[in-house]
C-alpha cells in the first residue's frame, strides 16, 4: 500500500459537494468567488493535514510547501486546479490536486523527506469559464501574464483584476506571483484524461507525452449567389462546392500526421436558403499536434490547398487566424522518471498519450521540463456531471505520482 | 418589324410601376391585394387594346382571348404571371404576359385570324410569395387545385380561401376554373431565364427543352460529440467527416449527368463550438434534372453512398423527403414548330436550355403538350430590383413567340 484511498477518495467526495447542484449532481465553482473560497478553505485544510507551509500568493494560486533537506534546491511542483466549468464534474483539476496531496501525506506520516521541497499548487482560473481567458494561475506563476489580460470580464462585466482584488488578492501585484526558473525544477500534473484512450487500451494511467496546443481558423468562402434550378454547374460560383473540397482534405490529410487532430465544429452557410446557392461559407478548424512541426507543415498543406481549390472554383478565400498555441512536449527525462516509477508498482508497458485539451503546464515551458500522467475517464467524459473515475483509478494514478515524485525530490541535482 | 417594340417596352415599364419602391426600384405584387387589382386592371386594358374578350375565373387568373375561326377547335394557350415575390423586378412574369399581349395586338392590327383561338392569361398567384404555396392559378387551370390547398395562409394568417373571397373570387368553386383536355392545344409560355446561359452563349432567346423538377431532401446524420483535443481522430464519431464525404460524392456525382443540379443551401451544426466535436449535422439537397429517371439514379446513387459512408464512420443518417416535384419535359411538336419560327426570323442554331425553376407550364403536364421560350436576363439577376432584360432582347423574344403562335394556331389539328 502506498497512499491512503479511502482517505484520497473521501475528500474527493467532499470537496465535489461544494458548489455541487443538488439534482443534476454538476459542480460549478467559477475563480473568485465565495463558492471557490470554500473550495480553497477546505484544500488549505486538507494541506495542513498533510503537514505541509500553506499559503496564497497574489493572483490566489493556493500553495502547500513540502520542505526539503536542501533549502537552496529548487522545488518539484505538482499540482492542477479547483476551479470547474458550469456544471462541471468532480475529478477535473481537484484530482490532480487531492492525489498531490495524498501523496505528500502518504511521505509526511512515513516522515519521508527528501533533497528538493515538493510544492502542490491549486493554480487560480485553469478553465477560463468566468473570463473566456484561462490558466491565469499558472500564466503567472510562469511570469507571462501582463496587466492587459486582467480587463477580460466576466458576464456581469467584471474583470479579472475587479474580481482578484474583491476575492482579496492583488492584481497590481501579479508579478509577486512569479516563480524564477532556478526556484523550479520541473511540473508534474496528475489529471483525468477527459478521453477514451485509456478506456480503449484497458488501462488506468498513461504518461503524456505533451500537450497539443490548439491552432484556430476561420475560413470564409465566398462565392455568388444564384437560384438552385436557374444555374448549371458549371457556371456556378458555389463556395458550398469548395468547402467540401476543403474539408475533405483536411479529414484526409490529418491522417498522415501521427498525432495530429482536426475538427471542424462551427459551420454558417449564408444567405441559408434551400433552393439557394450559398454565396459564402464559414467554418472554424482547430488544429492540434504535441509536434509543433507537423502541425505547421499541416496547416501549410491545407492553407495551399484551400487556395488552389477556391482558384479553380473561382471563390474569394480568406483565412483568418484566431489563435495559435504552441504545443507542450513533455520532457524525456521526466517520462523516464514515471516509467521508472510504474515498474517498482510492478505496472508493465505504461501506455503513452497525447493531451489534446490544454491544462497548466503549457504555460510552463520557459520555466522548467513538465509531464503529466492521465486517469482514465469512464466513456471519455467530461465538462459533465457524469465524469468519473473509479477509486481504484485514482489510487493507481496516486501511487504512481508518489513514485514519481519520490524519485525526482530524491535526484542530486 | 414584327412586333411593336416601343409599345411593349412602355407597357413594360407602366405595369413594372404598379408596386414599384420608389427607393429600391424593387417591384412587389402579392397575389389577392389592392396593389394586384391595380396591376390586373391595367392588363385587362391593354388586352382590350388587342382586341381580346377578357374575363377572370373563379380563382382570378385573368384571360384574353382572340378568337379563331373554327368556333370547336381547341385554344392556343400563352401567357405568365403577375405577382412578384417581395422586392422583385419588372420582368419576371409581367414579360411573358405583355409579350403575349403584344403578339395579339399586332396579329389584330393585320386582321390576321387562324383556325385555333389563342388565350393569354395572366395566372394567379405562381411564385408563392405570399402564402408559401404558389402556382395556384395555373392548378386550378389544370384541374388539380384542390380546398385542401386552399388552407395555406399568409404573414396575417389569411388563407388563401380568404384572401380569395376578399378579392371577390370564388373558393368554393375552384373546380370552375378546370379546363377541359379537349379544350386546350397547348400551352407555350414566354419567360426571362433567370440565369446565365443565353448571356454566357450571347443569344438574346432559347428554347427551353424542359423545366426540371426539383425534389428536396434533409440529411440528418448523427455522431458523439467530444472535445477537440481529447479524442483521436480514429476514436471520433464526426458527423461532419460523414456529411464532407456525402457533399463530395454529391458535386462530383452529379456532373455525370448532362442536366442534372445539386444545390446544398442550408446546413448546421450542433453544438457549433469550435473546439467540440460535432454531434449532429443537418443539411438540405435541392436536386434537379429534366430527366426523372436520371435524377432517380442520382438520388438513388447519393442514398446508397451516404448510407455506406455513415455505416463505415459510425454516424447514423437520416433522410428525409420534403417535396418530389416531377419534370416537365418540353413537347418535341413545339421544339420543332420554335425552331422553324426561329429560321423564319432568320435566328440561327437557337439555343436549347433548361428551365432550372418552376413555372406555371409543370402544372400541365396531363393537359396538353408545353413549351417555353427564355429571353435573355442581364448577369442572370433575377428576383431582385436589378432584374433586367434589353429592349432588344425582349422584342427578340415576342418576335419569336409571334412567329410560333402563329403557326401554332394555324395548325390543321
Amino acid at each position: 500500500m502506498t497512499i491512503n484511498r479511502e482517505r484520497l477518495w473521501h475528500r474527493i467526495i467532499e470537496l465535489g459537494s461544494i458548489g455541487q447542484d443538488a439534482e443534476s449532481g454538476g459542480v460549478t465553482r467559477f475563480s473568485f468567488t465565495s463558492i471557490e473560497r470554500r473550495a480553497k478553505d477546505q484544500v488549505t485544510e486538507y494541506m495542513q493535514q498533510a503537514g505541509l507551509i500553506v499559503r496564497e500568493d497574489s493572483v490566489g494560486n493556493l500553495i502547500g510547501r513540502y520542505e526539503g533537506l536542501d533549502e537552496h534546491a529548487p522545488a518539484v511542483v505538482t499540482g492542477s486546479h479547483i476551479d470547474t466549468v458550469a456544471q462541471g464534474g468532480m475529478f477535473d483539476g481537484a484530482l490532480g490536486v487531492l492525489a498531490a496531496i495524498e501523496v505528500l501525506q502518504s511521505m509526511h506520516e512515513r516522515d519521508q523527506r527528501f533533497k528538493h521541497p515538493i510544492e502542490v499548487i491549486a493554480f487560480s482560473d485553469e478553465e477560463g469559464s468566468r473570463f473566456g481567458f484561462g490558466m491565469i494561475g499558472s500564466r503567472a506563476f510562469a511570469g507571462t501574464l501582463k496587466q492587459a489580460d486582467l480587463i477580460y470580464y466576466d458576464e456581469q462585466h467584471i474583470t479579472i483584476a475587479e474580481a482578484m482584488r474583491s476575492a482579496g488578492y492583488s492584481p497590481e501585484h501579479i508579478d509577486q506571483a512569479a516563480r524564477a526558473s532556478s526556484d523550479i525544477k520541473c511540473y508534474v500534473e496528475l489529471h483525468i484524461e477527459q478521453g477514451k484512450v485509456l478506456e480503449s487500451l484497458n488501462q488506468p494511467v498513461g504518461i503524456v507525452t505533451g500537450i497539443a496546443g490548439p491552432l484556430w481558423q476561420q475560413f470564409t468562402l465566398t462565392g455568388q449567389a444564384g437560384h438552385a434550378g436557374a444555374t448549371p454547374m458549371l457556371m456556378r460560383r458555389d463556395p458550398m462546392h469548395a468547402a467540401t473540397a476543403v474539408l475533405d482534405f483536411i479529414y484526409n490529410e490529418v491522417r498522415q500526421f501521427k498525432h495530429g487532430v482536426a475538427t471542424v465544429g462551427k459551420f454558417r452557410v449564408l444567405p441559408g436558403g434551400i433552393n439557394i446557392i450559398p454565396n459564402e461559407v464559414q467554418f472554424t478548424l482547430d488544429l492540434r499536434d504535441i509536434d509543433e512541426a507537423d502541425r505547421n507543415e499541416l496547416e501549410q498543406r491545407i492553407t495551399e490547398h484551400a487556395q488552389r481549390v477556391c482558384t479553380e472554383l473561382n471563390i474569394d478565400c480568406n483565412i483568418e487566424l484566431l489563435q495559435r498555441v504552441a504545443p507542450a512536449p513533455s520532457s524525456p527525462h521526466l517520462i523516464g522518471v514515471i516509467d521508472t516509477a510504474a515498474q517498482q508498482l510492478g505496472m508493465k508497458e505504461i501506455p503513452r498519450l497525447v493531451s489534446g485539451a490544454g491544462h497548466d503546464g503549457m504555460q510552463f515551458q520557459a520555466l522548467c521540463p513538465i509531464a503529466m500522467l492521465f486517469v482514465r475517464s469512464k466513456d471519455g467524459i467530461s465538462h459533465n456531471p457524469k465524469e468519473w473515475s473509479s477509486i481504484e483509478d485514482c489510487e493507481a494514478g496516486a501511487d504512481l505520482l508518489y513514485y514519481t515524485l519520490k524519485q525526482l525530490a530524491s535526484e542530486s541535482y
